[in-house]
């Protein structure tokens, strides 16, 4: 079997309950000390899960654990580098004619959920292909529009951003693997796109991020030179940021490096981009994730590997795909966020299930890993730090590694942790934990919550047989 | 006696110990469990102090009492706006002529700390009242330069900061009290007479400051309007700021609504200001200083209170004022900074003794008392959060309140404490400690460290046997 998950035990103790936790709950009832261990049975006691679980924490570990020193050595080894700002259709490769990149797994016009059909339809009128949003509507369903996962386009964009080739995209540069990664520029807050919107006023955000925000960065960005992207985001960490739900220090720090140039600029939109970014507190969530991305696609090269390497949902299917296993996806249906806080009016039954790319910052050691040091994240999980740290404390639980960069002071500055293994996650049932937004689940309303979301453990399972397969030489099964 | 500091008590333990830490180490040396009381005899066993601690905790003590919730009051809801940017001699009362306003309490040439005497005799030269140094000590010396402590004019200045009439300053305006308090604009690190170095590049900071610096933020703050300083703070403070020693979440976050008119400004200074700003992570401080001081100068009018109002240093004095005892300072020597991390090459014998007008933070809930959520000055203590949760308990012992907007998610988001009462210093032995930079001693190198510094018991109890006379209806005696 794997190895176990770390426990911190106390230096005395009356009764430990291992498993269900009534019998944890009499005791204490009686007024009794007791500690709970979660433990469950591996897998859920499937037994295909766990011969597979038998052999890939036996014979194949060997093999695996090399994979995986490997895949969190390029994670947290590698430096990435924002060097500059251009338009997807000159970046991004194989952005030609009529393509729209969206989020999450690839999926048709057909099963795409509401949010993502506004957004492309706001995307699709903004590119100027069609006059409004019902022709933009039948314009994909006659199947003139090619629609892609951004994340086969060594892309990434939050919740339901989509992009078409003249919207300006972050290019971040791994010089050690020789790959340069992308995400969208963050539209701000109220009527956008990427929060389900396609109101004229979201799809006027789209024009202004195009045509007056991309030039001024992409001139502030060239005047600065590289920037260090991880380098912000640890300094933004120990200021209460997961840089995931919550990046504003981090923002600010960023805003702080490119003050001169913006300043400097001559640029007749240098004043409206400098309103724009003074009121836009979630602007670093798109480059640190352009960052995220240049890890996993570099620790995605390792062969024969348990960690995940991707994990993205458009909405209607949460997916994974493990270094190792090329361009294969396992999926599942995407869950609805489980903590969360809703803006009045709205709850769980007005909310899109779980959508976005910005969990590759789960991959890195960013967002829920993260989560223990962040007082915003802690107000959506109860509000104590102590329900932040529980947070961080379960992915520690299914992690191989830490992070030598970004550190946790709440925790003796112990490093976030880095490398989700499929083995620990299908072993334990216990799932990586997604800081991320909640969008309305159909009237385009577009932000109604933020919370925390568990991944469905079914597309770990399924990559788990694939990986083993592998390893015995067997035929692939894509998810 | 006045009320017993609060000590968290756990739910069991074995043996508890009073007092000396001897006894404790000698039980936990044998394996139990014990908890120390840090409990001293009350006022050191000095019966003067003792029959007035008797009288202000008893039969005075409902007066006090009163007086304290008053000040506590002001300190807590008092809304200190940042309204503009001027010269001290056009803002600052009392700046006719030759006027130089420095940190800390009144002081002659002849007992001021070298690093004091530099930084006043930068800003001769740079007020062109001497075409050097040398010259500027013989003018000061001859008494053509009229010597004042800043806290006497409304105004606060960190570290060894000294003005003169032209340099520009911050007005804050606390509407609910009717007064406008001042505070120098930071300088920024290096060559910087604000930390004892008097260099020609020293006294150019200083006319940057004033010629190009000055203008453009006066302009900002013009264009962008009333600032709410410690909804900033409030702000900061989650964000690992303890906005004293630390203060760069806030700096950011002031940045970033000034970020819109610093693009628009048309001033030819506003790239080299801007770039100034873009490198100085203590932006913030004076402003934040200058906020507290408009708490405190509203506070200090209540009578027959045991809160201190002023607490500050000019390198040889340690000063305190309380609540309704007018101008009159209790003074002790400044002390070492004790708790310090010291650049290569230095350490104690090259440091100059505590010094400036920062503490003034520390009265309102910033800085030690909201050391806690800080790793940035938990580095100065130890390195862990633990350390600084201990300063922040140690404030809690003193304080007499907490602050309703200060709140510290580390400690369950508890209000950091507010009210420094000499009844609590005095019986207690425990002094403020207060987070502050260290600067040399002699060669004005500038800056050798930073550290934490507790104020010396000696003033604390002068001030309170003064109070005690007071109440009495006895002659009043300044220290």
């Amino acid at each position: 079997m794997t190895q176990s998950p770390v426990v911190d035990l106390p230096k005395s103790v009356d009764v430990v309950n291992v498993g269900l936790p009534l019998f944890e709950q009499a005791v204490r009832d009686q007024g009794h000390a007791v500690i709970g261990v979660d433990w469950r049975i591996p897998a859920g006691g499937d037994t295909e899960l766990v011969a597979a679980l038998s052999r890939l924490s036996g014979p194949y570990a060997e093999r695996v654990d090399a994979a995986n020193a490997e895949v969190v050595r390029r994670l947290n080894e590698g430096v990435p580098l924002l060097v500059g700002v251009r338009t997807a259709g000159e970046a991004v490769p194989g952005m030609g004619g009529r393509t729209v990149l969206h989020s999450g797994p690839g999926i048709t016009w057909d099963r795409m959920p509401d949010p993502l059909r506004r957004s492309v339809q706001a995307t699709v009128v903004a590119e100027g292909w069609a006059p409004d949003v019902a022709a933009a509507a039948a314009l994909v369903e006659a199947g003139e529009v090619e629609l892609r996962p951004a994340n086969e386009h060594r892309t990434v964009v939050p919740m339901a951003t989509s992009i078409g080739p003249s919207a300006p995209v972050y290019e971040v540069r791994n010089e050690a693997a020789g790959l340069t990664t992308y995400s969208s520029l963050n539209q701000g807050s109220g009527q956008v796109p990427w929060f389900g919107v396609d109101s004229d006023e979201a799809i006027d955000r789209l024009r202004f991020v195009r045509d007056h925000l991309g030039p001024v960065l992409a001139e502030a960005v060239e005047a600065h030179g590289p920037v260090d992207v991880l380098a912000l985001a640890a300094q933004g960490v120990p200021m209460g940021d997961d840089v995931h739900m919550r990046v504003q220090a981090t923002t600010n720090l960023f805003l702080r490096d490119l003050l001169p140039y913006l300043v400097r600029s001559a640029h007749p939109s240098a004043a409206d981009a400098a309103t724009f970014l003074s009121a836009n507190h979630l602007m670093f969530l798109n480059v640190a994730m352009a960052a995220a991305k240049s890890l996993t696609e570099w620790a995605g090269e390792v062969a024969e590997s348990s960690i995940v390497t991707t994990m993205a949902r458009n909405g209607t299917d949460y997916g994974i795909r493990l270094a190792g296993a090329g361009r294969d996806w396992f999926l599942a249906p995407s869950p609805p966020i489980q903590d969360a806080l809703y803006y009045p009016g709205y709850g769980p039954e007005t909310s899109a299930p779980d959508i976005g790319d910005s969990a590759v910052l789960e991959l890195i050691g960013l967002g829920g890993p993260a989560a223990a040091n962040s007082p915003a994240v802690a107000g959506f999980l109860g509000g104590r730090m102590a329900d932040a740290i529980a947070a961080t404390r379960s992915m520690q639980r299914i992690c191989v590694g830490e992070s030598p960069r970004f550190r946790l002071p709440i925790l003796d500055n112990v490093g976030t942790p880095v490398g989700v293994d499929v083995r620990r996650v299908v072993e334990s049932g216990v799932t990586p934990a997604v800081n991320t937004g909640i969008v309305h689940v159909s009237d385009g309303v577009g932000q109604v919550g933020a919370g925390v979301a568990w991944a469905p453990v079914e597309c770990f399972a399924a990559a788990l047989l694939d990986l083993d397969r592998r390893l015995a030489g067997g035929t692939r099964t894509a998810g």
